[in-house]
C-alpha cells in the first residue's frame, strides 16, 4: 500500500509498546515517530527500530512529528497524563486515547470534542475494552433487547484478570510495599444472566477481589491492621468478597510470573423476544495480554480517525459513534463482497 | 415521548409479527400501517390492533401509507420479495430489510443505493443476524485482530438450528411431502479456534446437517433413493456430514414443536497480539425464536435509519456502515453518561 495511515505513539509503557506491535501486525500502518518522557530510555526499550524518538517535553519537536502524522496515538494513563496530554495534542493531530475513568467521560469528551473540532481534528477517546468494544455491545445488545440490562463480568479464567486500579488502590495503603489484586467474576451469576432472569445484580453478586499483599514489615499485627483497612475500602473493596493473602516480595513476584497480564471478560445481556421467547447475546474477550489488546484496538480506531479526517468530519467520537466498518483495513466494497 | 418513529410492516410472516412485537416493545417506534398480500389474512393474525392494514398491491394504498411513515421494514424472503420490493419501497420510504443472500448483497446493494440516493431516502439492507450483527462481528474481530480469519458456527445447542434454506432445499425434491434440517456446530472445531489454532476449517469440520424428512410414498426403495438425493446435493448437503431420518407428518410435527424457531451461533475470532499472547473474540445469540430475534434487530435499524435520513443521509448502508449509538433509543449524552 502507498499511503499508509502515519501513527505517532505518544508514551511507550505496556499500551504504547502494545500499539508498536499492532502497528507492525497492520500493513496499512507505519510509526511516524516516538514521543516519551524520557526518550533514551524508550530507545532501549523499542519493539521495533524507530528513527524519530523525542522527548514530549518540546512542543516544537511535538509539531514536528504533527507535520508527517495522521493520527497520534496517546498511551498515558486516565488521571495524571490523559487530561492534560489529550487537549495539547489535539491541537496538532488526530487522536486516539484509552480515557477510562468512566464517571469523567462526558467532561472529557466536552473538552476533548471543544478542541479537535477547533483545530478541524477528530479525537476518538475513551476507546480500548471497557470503555471500547464493551461499551459497544452494551449498547447494542440493549438497542436489539430493549428490555434487557446489558452486564460486564471481569476475570472469567481460572485465574482472574488483574486490576491495575485496584492493585494501585492496594499499594496505597500505608504499611503495604508491594501488591496485585484479582478480579474473579461470580459464575452463579452469569448463569442467572444467561437463563435470562435479568436479576438485580449488586457489585458482590458478581465479582470477588483476590488480593496478594507484600507488607513493609510483616508481623501478624501489621497482618490483621491491613486485612481490615483492605476489605473496609469504600468503593474498591467494601462492596465485594474481598481475600487478602499475605506474601513476600519474591512470592508475589511468582505468582504475578504465572498470571502475567492476561485478563478476559463478558458481556450479557438476556432477555425475551415477541411473546415471551428467551434471547441472550454475549460477547467475551480472553486476552492473554491486555495491555497488547488494548493497542490493537487503540491502531484500529486511529485507521477510523484518520478516516473520518478524510471525509471532513471532526470532533470527539468514542467507539459507539463509529461505524465498524471504518476500523477494518478493507474497503466497502470488498467487505460488501467477503465479510456480509 | 412525543415524535414517535413511524413503521410500516410490509409483509406479515414470522419475520412481520416478529417486527410488530419488537415495535411494542420499543417506547419510541408506532406502527404506521401494514402491507401484505392478503389483508384479511393479516388481520385475523394482529398481534395488536392496527387499524390500516392495506394491500400492498395497490401503489395508492403504498403511497398513502408513505405519507405519513418514517421507516418500511421489508418482511419478505430474499429470493422471490425483496429483489421487486426493494426498489419499489425506496422510492417512498426509508427501508430496512434482511436480504441475506450473501453472494448477491454487492449486487443488491448497487440497486438500493441507486434507488435510495435518488430519492433522497435512507436504505438499510441485510440486516439481521447473518448477515447483520454476525457481520459486524466478523468486521470488528478481523480489525482488531489483523492476523485473525474470524468464523461463524450455527446450531450450538444440542437440538441444533433450524435452517430454513435447507428446508426449502429438501421439500424441493422429488417425492417429499414435508421436511425440517437442524445444523449442528461440530464442538470440536469451535475448540480449535478457541486455542488460537486458527485451522482452514472445510464445512464439513463446522457443521454437520440433520435432516427429517415426510415421504409422500414411504417406502425402503423411495428411502433409498431420496437419502442418496439428498446427501449427494450440491452446496447444501454433500460438502456435510448428513443424515436423513424418514418419519412421518406427525413425527415431523413433534420434532418442530419441541425445536420451534430455536436458532443459535458463535462468531469466533482468534490469534496472538504482541509477542505472540493469545487473544480471542467470540459473539454469541441464543434466540429462541430466531424470527422474533431478527425483528428485534430490524426495528433497531428502523431506528438507526431514521436518524440517518433526519441528518440528511440518503443512500445505502449496512450494519457495518451504522454507529452503535444509532440502534440506541438513548440519546449521545445519556450513552456518554451511563454506557460507556
Amino acid at each position: 500500500m502507498d499511503d499508509k495511515t502515519r501513527i505517532a505513539i505518544v508514551g511507550y509503557g505496556n499500551v504504547g509498546k502494545g500499539v508498536h506491535h499492532a502497528i507492525l501486525a497492520n500493513p496499512d500502518m507505519e510509526v511516524s515517530g516516538i514521543l516519551t518522557r524520557d526518550p533514551r530510555r524508550t530507545k532501549d526499550q523499542l519493539v521495533d527500530k524507530v528513527k524519530d524518538v523525542f522527548s514530549a517535553n518540546s512542543i516544537h519537536l511535538i509539531e514536528a512529528i504533527a507535520n508527517r502524522t495522521d493520527v497520534a496515538i496517546l498511551c498515558g494513563g486516565s488521571k495524571q497524563d490523559l487530561p492534560r496530554q489529550g487537549p495539547l495534542y489535539s491541537v496538532h493531530f488526530n487522536t486516539v486515547d484509552s480515557f477510562d475513568t468512566h464517571d469523567n467521560i462526558p467532561q472529557y469528551f466536552k473538552m476533548m470534542d471543544g478542541v479537535s473540532s477547533y483545530h478541524d481534528n477528530v479525537a476518538v477517546i475513551s476507546a480500548g475494552w471497557d470503555p471500547g468494544t464493551f461499551s459497544i455491545n452494551r449498547i447494542l445488545a440493549e438497542s436489539f433487547l430493549p428490555e434487557a440490562h446489558a452486564k460486564a463480568f471481569y476475570g472469567l479464567e481460572e485465574k482472574g484478570g488483574l486490576s491495575m486500579g485496584h492493585s494501585d488502590a492496594l499499594r496505597k495503603v500505608e504499611g503495604v510495599k508491594d501488591a496485585r489484586q484479582y478480579t474473579h467474576a461470580i459464575q452463579k451469576s452469569i448463569d442467572m444472566m444467561r437463563n435470562g432472569e435479568n436479576p438485580d445484580l449488586t457489585n458482590r453478586e458478581m465479582h470477588t477481589r483476590e488480593c496478594y499483599v507484600v507488607l513493609e514489615k510483616d508481623t501478624p499485627e501489621e497482618r490483621k491492621r491491613v486485612d481490615k483497612k483492605v476489605k473496609t475500602m469504600k468503593t474498591y473493596f467494601e462492596p465485594y468478597d474481598t481475600t487478602v493473602a499475605f506474601v513476600s516480595q519474591k512470592g508475589l513476584d511468582e505468582v504475578h510470573k504465572e498470571r502475567a497480564m492476561a485478563h478476559d471478560g463478558l458481556v450479557i445481556a438476556a432477555s425475551t423476544t415477541g411473546e415471551g421467547n428467551n434471547a441472550s447475546l454475549e460477547y467475551r474477550n480472553t486476552f492473554a495480554s491486555n495491555p497488547e489488546a488494548t493497542g490493537n484496538i487503540l491502531v484500529a480506531c486511529a485507521r477510523a480517525a484518520h478516516r473520518l479526517d478524510q471525509r471532513g468530519e471532526k470532533g470527539a467520537y468514542t467507539m459507539a459513534d463509529i461505524a465498524p466498518a471504518d476500523y477494518n483495513v478493507h474497503s466497502r466494497d470488498y467487505i460488501l463482497e467477503h465479510k456480509m
